[in-house]
């Protein structure tokens, strides 16, 4: 019998798409022109699904491919056409919002938005927050260990989980669903599957860490000339606020330019007078207090000449304009051809002088046309979009190898929060040593001795 | 050869204790009247010291038990006589404070009270405080996952380290001693180490995460009398404050009478009026400000009778005076006999009904004396100090079942912060599956398959 036989006959046919059915799916959110080529894609109903499907795949040495919200920026969604696709779509319920343990307790395949909208409907925040968030799944944030906006503050995915369910390639089904907070009741288990980009298990649910929703949201924009002042500026407002700062995500000069020019809807909050635009974001307690305060502390950092300019929104439409500026990262693609992504990470000090040195090294390459470079400057986060003339292998690994070469004197990654899939693990030696790279392996070899689950993420054996 | 010539011949002599150095030494900080009992302890100067040893005993099988600050609340410093101790005292030097990165670089043997004297020097913050902060070494702390009196803010020890070195069981060195705040590049194996316990690698540096220094630092001490409105207060004090409330410690009613009365040198804030006593702290930007944003929200609390009392630190003596009636636990030692320590944790909402529905059920057993409870209530943290009439396996055991077999029905753990080590391996099983167990033990064999590191603590093999 084969894979999809046995599938079909423990599961119901409906839970097995195959034939045209399965034609109709993809594997990129951002592509849907790609079908996708699998044995059969399953979707599980529940975490017992979920076990009997890896049972069954075991037994047989299938190898599996895991689907969630398929944003798949490192290519971990992909197929070779031979594996059995698990997609936890259907298994999309919020089972609880519990108000005062402050949780979420969800199932793998719900969406970002909804976990933020839940929690909001109870007076509670789920900080984490992104550009995917309308099509992101809970499975794939939590493999991914994602990060973005609130970083600085809340921490990456990492951060947020206090319990979690997984089933290991065996059919194994490890569960630790608890609201506390803190538990050193031997190995924390889950922390093997957050950020493992689905090697180790299948993650079927999650609790998750809620804080208070914040009472009051201000940002503003900022112009700076040196990087030394961006630093020293997140220094002050980071002390200046004690904790409330939320957001601190830096531009240059020419990505911002083209954030708030022709190709896009936003108008500029300052003028193209500086090197340097640093968005901020304050989530506090009272909003008149806080803008106060915001008030006098960029007055103080100007008289001091940290910052050259400055521009506040303290109302919902400037809020929404100023943050559309940084997010709408399409304004960015659709001005480049031919573009490449970047999600690095280094030690902030150094930022200034290694990106820039970067951008002269790339600009000097005839073939490219646009590097644009913007990110969370207080995680340590550089995103670049990088527009050429044309597309090529050579290409594409001539700029790869400027950009990661840098990494490994220096402390830094190959990939802040992205992954690293398959479109990264060439270059993973930039930032791990070959005994970490052994202990991967090690680890992965223990808990999937057959290489089934994502097999060929991250890195070969 | 024997191990101790081995270790002599490659090491030195003098960074190897034998004989009547070796009987100076002692398993524990609270018991130095406990001599030693060992094959040897080594003192590794480096990390290349700590290969070397790890190198020899795996060559040798020869089991190996770790020592840090000795504060060993749960046995894993405890020796039998046939193990090589290591202990990384020697190894006690901050590397470098980078007050952009806000990073603190250290070797395992340094103190803690140390990391918090340097961070401050340079304006910064190492937020981690607990009681053994002048003993406690950064290794022991960072196996353990320390957690302490601001876990609520600021997390556990899990989330201020960012990088760490660890030598594993055969003597390879796991280094990613990276500054970095995000870092997706494959598999996190610092988590492996942190909470770990010793079993699975020797922590030799680490990375740690400071935060801009607070500027202004409050207390309050609430009376109350209904436990759901401890849970009311403590949201209402986090979202009133916008995520700069650091400390909210919870103390029953018996126990804030001992720890303010005669037997104690501090006075009580409030009088013995209430069932329950909470101590808050905000660590916040501005004294003035803060102070009076305190006592408005107190008032409202008063007016809504979410509390009934409320006594403000806001001076050097004030807060001294409220953090020692919280943190001298040795008031609530020195007034028991045959004294019985806890650390569980559950959700917060359930506190209430479960730690009073034991301490009926304790106090009922007539060999018991007294029962303390306390314990950092926003983190569903709760210790217990119980004094008995007399000592006896037969009523340690009976005590451990009446507390620990509530937990495993309601999410709870039977260690919320000072780990399983020996005392509490019995018990695992009232919190942690098989599944998750036999997990557990397939990392540890993967790592280190003759069981050298720490044989015995956690589980048995």
């Amino acid at each position: 019998m084969t894979i999809v036989s046995s599938l079909i006959e423990k599961l119901g046919a409906h839970k097995i798409k195959v034939g045209e059915a399965l034609k109709e799916r993809y594997i990129h959110i951002w592509k849907m022109d790609q079908p996708l080529s699998a044995l059969c894609a399953v979707l599980p109903e529940s975490t017992e699904d979920v076990s009997q499907i890896l049972k069954l795949c075991h037994k047989a040495k299938q190898p599996i491919v895991i689907h969630g919200g398929l944003t798949n920026l490192v290519g971990n969604t992909e197929t070779n056409g031979n594996e059995v696709v698990v997609s936890l779509e259907k298994m999309n319920k919020i089972l609880e919002v519990d108000v005062d343990s402050r949780t979420l307790t969800a199932e793998a395949g719900v969406i970002l938005e909804n976990v933020q909208t839940e929690a909001k409907n109870n007076n509670l925040l789920f900080p984490l927050n992104f550009g995917a968030k309308g099509s992101a799944q809970l499975g794939g944030i939590i493999s991914n260990n994602a990060g973005g906006l609130r970083v600085l503050r809340y921490g990456m995915t990492r951060n947020l989980v206090l319990g979690l369910e997984a089933v290991l390639p065996d059919g194994t089904i490890i569960s630790s669903m608890k609201k506390i907070i803190k538990d050193n009741s031997g190995y924390d288990l889950k922390q093997l599957f957050i950020g493992a980009e689905g090697t180790l298990g299948i993650v079927t649910k999650a609790v998750l860490k809620l804080v208070e929703a914040p009472k009051s949201r201000l940002s503003a924009f900022v112009g700076l000339n040196d990087y030394n002042n961006v630093v020293a500026f997140l220094k002050f407002m980071d002390a200046g606020f004690a904790g409330i700062l939320s957001g601190y995500e830096l531009i240059w000069k020419n990505t911002y330019e083209v954030m708030t020019s022709s190709g896009s809807p936003s108008k500029p909050p300052l003028p193209y007078n500086y090197e340097y635009y640093v968005l901020v974001e304050i989530l506090g307690s009272d909003q008149i207090k806080d803008l106060e305060k915001l008030e006098t502390l960029l007055e103080v950092a100007f008289n001091e000449h940290i910052i050259l300019d400055a521009a506040i929104a303290s109302n919902a439409s400037d809020l929404n304009w100023f943050w559309t500026i940084r997010e709408d990262v399409h304004v960015l693609t659709s001005s480049t051809k031919n573009d490449q992504h970047f999600d690095i990470s280094l030690p902030i000090p150094l930022i200034g002088e290694v990106i820039n040195g970067i951008r002269e090294e790339l600009m000097a390459i005839i073939d490219i046309d646009k590097v644009f470079s913007f990110g969370h400057v207080a995680d340590g986060n550089i995103h670049f979009i990088i527009g050429k003339h044309h597309q090529s292998d050579e290409l594409i690994h001539q700029i790869n190898e400027v950009i990661y070469s840098k990494l490994k004197a220096i402390g830094g990654s190959i990939s802040a929060e992205h992954g690293v899939g398959v479109h990264k693990k060439g270059y993973l030696h930039y930032c791990r040593s070959e005994s970490e790279m052994a202990l991967m392996k090690i680890l992965k070899k223990s808990l999937d001795p057959h290489l089934l689950l994502n097999r060929g993420k991250i890195f070969d054996i």
